[in-house]
């Protein structure tokens, strides 16, 4: 079996920047910027309205690379709607199944990225006797800035018994498992985990259901749906164009996030490194999922002061306790009038910043969802969190320190994931092609 | 009792139109299309955005107002996100209790439609030491062409013992009852009726969220929520200026559908007529709303051909099957080369054409609806239809029509409800005020 070589992170470099004697790691994160902040055929409009709050003004017409160094949809300006779906693998399939199944989610992909049909035929173009490819009902919507990214879980490598069904499980990272318990988790495993992974997101839902629905179909006797979560109104900016969101406790929610032109923090804290010793992952990424139930009901009767409290920042301005700007870094040693630090102790800000966490950062592109209501007639909504990070110990970290997090009397953590994210395909190759190499 | 006089649907006419020697019929009109129409602050891109596809391109500050003589929500021209909410009245709810809440939930209505917060206070504007008035998740946002439509159900009226609590039992219309039972029904109660109901349409769906979110918490210990749905990418259009979206079954849904730039028929289909002998509903409607579930996998294992001829209509253009385009009128006698008509006997546009159902016509407003998946890895997912009538015979009547029709095979209607739904209010007044004048 021989292995990966070092380009197998599916970079097109093109001849300018091989030749502009920048260091190859230089050349990958300008490639993964621009890759980010490309955009087809919508021009100057499209670019101001993605600079505006959620759900409005994005061109229908926009549209994102599906090919690259990196997949798309990860450093992509966060979209206005999320169709996230996690896939067991059916019992019947192998290797071949796999693969065949990779590659043909990686060319309809490359297609519904660009507003096309899921294939040349699509939803009118085939025999009339037969069932059309393409269901038909994101025709005419355009791509509407549509990404599609794919990842791998720690199933997929060894199943519930233990077997290497897919002969990948020598590749599978040391650092990849699980993730563990947690304080106050009550996960419910059937909206949890999973073989396989797609994250589409849209600034139009139709288009993001519409992706997710015939990227299953294509899926048919090979893997299955095991779980899947709509979002909209991300909670999380990822570019700095981008007014940050609101979660549905009514605070900013992403302010300190990873930018995506902050090319030293994505290289430093997104991307899979180059050192991997897993060469298929090396320019992947880790993403957590956690759908964060938030008892609303319960929060909207807390008073403005021990919310802010709570949070550690101001409800409107999104400024930390601590004084200044919704951009100005928090001061944690700064202590208030009635000699208390600022920034109570307990404060959700202070427990998951950097500095509580040896520096550890995530780019976090969550999204809110709402899955109607319950029998007493309150909303069953929250979070779904959603962040990459070039490590799953980043996320354990900081997750850990929130164990103290006032925070969690309003909050239920009910699904739990964690998928290796392969780097971006060429064209020609299939995503988590060098995974299955022989 | 003094009854409610001629004009409490609550127009407020303009001066210039008053005395232009239109009769009030016809300045009605006016003033109903003028309201559907009228954008506040948001310019000619707005403008332009709302023709274009589901999902994109309107401005934040897109806003309808709120008062008038008939309410938003209506001819409005139909945005991309929905959230509805049915509530039932609390044990202890009474006549004063509700007169109380919709006086509330008017001031909040106009206010939220603003794009301001539910109070003056708001989120971050009160005492705090007291939790804030508004939940907060949509500060930022804009208005995003919120519109909130309030409906009453028949338990209002009558409770299921038959009791009359709120002293209004008197003005229930002959004609306003729950529906019946179709061929097919597989009617769930828990999603199904309700003694209110509010329809909040928007172009963000954190915006509409956030609206019955707030509006619920009003309603707190008169009102509780009974059941909520949450649309996307409206599936029909109601102004010629929108291009006609698709149903997830991937067809055109809504071309033959009423748009509010034709006054006559709206006069004539939509609102409750000025002869009608409950005077608080003249110039309202009837709301009927039924959760229509598609069994997807079901559906597109079906040829291209069938589904066409189910439907009556070509997939990719919505032509009729008697030829012509999208907009032709379809010719139910034409006949094929192969001697059949060309549009089927048990095709879904036959059955549903005004012609087939003595003239009937309703104004559908429907979402597509995605709620997760089911232990089969199926999508959950069909059309919540909405649709607006002067009588609820109309929807009667069209239903009973659709029994035969091919689609059932596809399809489960399990929600059904019906609203009446008042005309719309003048500031100062409440929606429904004359429901429950002395």
């Amino acid at each position: 079996m021989s292995h990966p070589t070092d380009d197998t992170d599916g970079v097109t470099l093109p001849a300018a920047e091989l030749s502009s004697g920048l260091s190859r790691r230089e050349v990958l994160g300008l490639v993964g910027a621009g890759a980010a902040g490309a955009v087809v055929g919508a021009g100057a409009a499209a670019m101001a309205g993605a600079a505006l709050g959620g759900g409005a003004a994005q061109s229908p017409d926009l549209s994102y690379p599906f090919y690259g160094a990196h997949q798309a949809g990860i450093l992509t300006p966060v979209q206005d709607q999320l169709h996230f779906a996690s896939f067991d693998l059916t019992r019947t399939a192998n290797r071949g199944a796999v693969i065949e199944l990779l590659r043909e989610w990686t060319d309809a992909a490359a297609r519904l990225t660009r507003g096309r049909d899921v294939t040349q035929a699509g939803a009118v173009g085939g025999p009339p006797l037969a069932p059309p490819d393409d269901t038909g009902d994101a025709l005419d919507l355009g791509p509407s800035g549509l990404t599609i990214t794919f990842g791998f879980g720690p199933t997929l490598f060894h199943d519930a018994q233990g077997t290497d069904r897919l002969g990948i499980g020598g590749r599978r990272p040391a650092e990849f498992e699980e993730l563990p318990l947690f304080a106050f988790d009550l996960i419910d495993r059937a909206s949890s985990g999973g073989d396989l992974c797609i994250q589409a997101c849209a600034n139009d839902p139709q288009v993001a259901v519409h992706a997710i629905r015939n990227l299953s179909r294509i899926a048919f006797g090979t893997a299955r749906i095991r779980w899947t979560q709509l979002g909209f109104g991300r909670t999380s900016s990822t570019t700095t164009g981008q007014l940050t969101p609101r979660n549905l406790f009514g605070f900013k929610d992403g302010t300190a996030n990873i930018m995506s032109e902050n090319r030293d923090a994505v290289l430093e804290h997104v991307w899979v490194p180059e050192t991997h010793p897993q060469a298929w992952l090396r320019g992947g990424s880790y993403l957590v999922g956690r759908k964060i139930q938030m008892l609303i009901e319960s929060w909207d009767r807390v008073s403005l002061h021990e919310q802010e409290h709570i949070i550690g920042r101001s409800k409107g301005e999104g400024a930390p306790l601590s004084g200044g700007r919704e951009a100005t870094t928090p001061d944690f040693e700064r202590v208030s009038a009635d000699g208390e630090v600022a920034i109570p102790v307990d404060a959700h800000v202070r427990l998951a910043h950097p500095v509580s966490n040896a520096g550890a950062r995530m780019l976090r592109r969550g999204y809110n969802y709402v899955n109607g209501n319950n029998d007493l007639g309150q909303l069953d909504a929250g979070l779904f969190f959603l962040a990459y990070q070039a490590e799953p110990e980043t996320f354990i970290t900081v997750q850990r320190s929130l164990a103290r997090d006032t925070l969690n009397e309003y909050i239920r953590h009910v699904g739990s994931s964690i998928w290796a994210v392969p780097p971006g395909a060429r064209e020609g190759e299939f995503v988590g092609q060098a995974l299955f190499s022989e």
